[in-house]
């Protein structure tokens, strides 16, 4: 199961070749994972209050198309966890300005998050935690 | 007085009128008060770290000429202080590519700051703080 | 009458004082009227494809309140012709994160634009665009 | 060889959890490759102006350690042609506070990039730039 962050394209999103500069993105992917948290039940805002962090450890996208000054894009995301001590978001996005999720994808990529505690030291995931990407993951085989 | 900031305009900071775009501005008003802070002796990472805020409540810029990708600025700063409680900084941004400052200003503007104690809580202005701006006058008028 | 255009706040849109970065504000004025141009009949993406630009010339923004991590903030916005040549948007910033517009306002400010045509030139406003404003105030005083 | 490009990391620039958000990276890979075109005896300004075009299709970065506001970084970069129609540059962010280079990276990363026209369809690489890539690989070995 995925869920899907919305953003428009600002005109400050864009650069002199037309479209939206690629720095953006990443952004962009946080709105995708803030909404992964908001729909599993438990914004990143409260986690940070529960005494987590949950930083960016690595990064990639790959851009297929551009996205243009004021589409409407579906940043569709989806979490797993690598390894114990791992998190990593998937994300894949969509120009949705028809009012339906267009077919052709626009970038793809993902980010790694490792767990701190409040005094920012490697700390296990939190029960709460993973049982969000367990739910994540039974929604996508139902 | 006043301090020069430099920044050099970066593709991503252009949009797709081919010129920077307006919210950019004000990263480079940062730069100019933070080169002031320097030179005047004192970052203003240490001035937090001694245990105050400067949070900007008010900002005003007026755009005279656009700026253009890979443009080297200069953020011209002088600092005052126009009530007990508060600090002001004026920028004027112009081009320098040519090595020299270019007459033409492509912009100006203001940020206006209170003081914030480490609790976040209003407080007066530290003593070096306003030294600091009295050192800036004088120079004015050397 | 007024356009409420909504954002959340980013992660990276904070600093490290825990609340938005001063500069954003800029972005999210563009979204406000951007969410203005929408609701009265016409995208700026279509004003641009008339073969109109609308940079700013001026801004203002007084800052009331911080804006923290994840506030769903509603950019309220109007326009008006103060003079023939120029544009005036009005914006004043309410949290909503209850679902309703709260009391205290966060910012206020205002971006001034003038009208260029393809060519960068200046140019009168185009008479759909001076609809629009008028259909806007008259909205105000029903 | 590898050229260094230089950013002052800004406050802007930093987030809530008091360091650089990951996003930033990816305007400080740009300043790297700004610099590396400028000392290869062309800016990337003056490539556009020649009609070519080079937007990025994919971008990694592995970070390693928090940069700070403040921090003085330098973003050591270098160009490689990985197959005829891409180019790839690979960048090592390092702080240099102290006035030298420090030990440890704080990141590293790549962007592939291809080779667009003045109408933004594929072209092949120009022999110029082709030229800057060897002399920067054949300085490696010097």
């Amino acid at each position: 199961m995925s869920v899907c962050g919305r953003i428009r394209v600002l005109y400050g999103d864009t650069d002199q070749m037309g479209q939206a500069y690629y720095g953006n993105y990443l952004k962009w992917f946080e709105t995708g994972r803030n909404e992964w948290f908001r729909q599993m039940g438990m914004s990143y805002r409260r986690i940070e209050e529960e005494g987590y962090y949950l930083p960016v450890i690595e990064v990639y996208c790959r851009y297929f198309k551009p996205a243009y000054y004021d589409d409407l894009l579906c940043i569709d995301t989806s979490a797993s966890l690598p390894s114990p001590a791992k998190l990593k978001f998937t994300y894949r996005i969509y120009r949705e300005n028809s009012g339906e999720i267009e077919d052709d994808k626009i970038a793809e990529g993902y980010t790694v998050h490792v767990f701190l505690n409040s005094n920012k030291r490697p700390t296990k995931p939190p029960v709460f935690l993973r049982d969000m990407v367990y739910k994540n993951e039974r929604g996508d085989s139902l």
